[in-house]
């Protein structure tokens, strides 16, 4: 099956920004697209990487210096048959997750993100296309029926929790194995308990 | 099985207080409990209200005073058997995911929810007590693993959304369809598209 992986390689992860360097949103975002591949990689698929720019990959790099929802409609009108988009920050992924997502039925099928986003989806129905602005899952039920395309939606944390603010940070080093877990704990950033939900925080250095 | 559902009758729901007087986050509080009532009834199971006060419920009631973890592990501590525990404030559990959490193998089946936090458990193991202080899901992994009890998780966006602070009310309002996400709108809470996750928003009265 088709799978596409859109990565944005210029300026990731801003809404990280008060925690982590422009550098450092640059590495961590490239470890998030390290777990990501692998998790894919783990459940026999070999995605393809549609990057705002080249980048070096162990899978096919499509550049396409557009935003979001062209490049990935671009991708998705060139291809016959399903196809899959499962965004990039999505570090805690598992095989088991993406897997429900790629064997669920319907002509297509919405992993919802925090927040009415959508983080990854299939779409077999041909004329089905993305709208990844304003709230996504909503607009993409919408943009199904308007195609007369049944929905299912895969109900999993894993492919819910995209990495965009410093609590999704909390998540990944509360549920996180992979790369990107060891890259945050790496650069000091640690669970912060509090009095609700926890928190991240950072040592001094 | 037995079903615990720990519920605060007190004063509920505080870090919604921004947005909701004290009244209101009762009333939402109480629909929030009444769509997990629902969604439990429809898993064909009748749960016990493990209430801080009596309060009037179409299930039995169990008053106990104490904050949550003495009093959900007295509760266990008198049962024979399985026993789940599932928060009060799970306004998004379906049955298909209360379904997967209570047919799930393991001793101790654990449904995290967001921000470190375990919102729905399942115990077959007589000597697992539960402790909701700090970052749980970690907490009670540990505590099964101390006890020599095999832990699964269930993977739930549903089971992972605690209606705790405003964010989670956009959650309710985007995926929610029972009586918590209309009691929402009744009181003028809608959505608020933004450039990232979606917000809520509260209009003049």
């Amino acid at each position: 099956m088709d799978v596409l992986v859109p990565y944005d390689a210029r300026e990731p992860k801003t809404r990280l920004g008060p925690f982590l360097t422009p550098t450092e949103r640059r590495s961590v975002a490239r470890s998030m697209l390290a777990d990501v591949l692998d998790a894919l990689s783990r459940v026999g698929v070999e995605p393809t990487v549609l990057a705002t720019e080249d980048i070096a990959a162990d899978v096919p790099v499509r550049v396409d210096e557009r935003p979001l929802t062209p490049a990935v409609n671009a991708a998705i009108a060139e291809r016959d048959g399903p196809v899959a988009v499962v965004m990039a920050d999505l570090a805690l992924a598992t095989p088991a997750a993406l897997d429900r997502l790629l064997t669920a039925e319907g002509d297509v099928v919405l992993a919802p993100g925090l927040g009415g986003g959508t983080n990854a989806l299939l779409a077999r129905h041909p004329d089905f296309r993305v709208d990844y602005h304003g709230v996504s899952y909503q607009d993409h039920r919408e943009a199904a029926r308007a195609v007369g395309a049944a929905v299912t939606t895969i109900d999993s944390f894993r492919l819910a929790v995209d990495v965009d603010d410093p609590p999704d940070l909390a998540e990944v080093l509360v549920h996180g194995d992979g790369e990107t877990a060891a890259h945050l704990r790496s650069l000091g950033v640690e669970i912060a308990p509090e009095g609700g939900r926890v928190a991240v925080s950072r040592s001094a250095e």
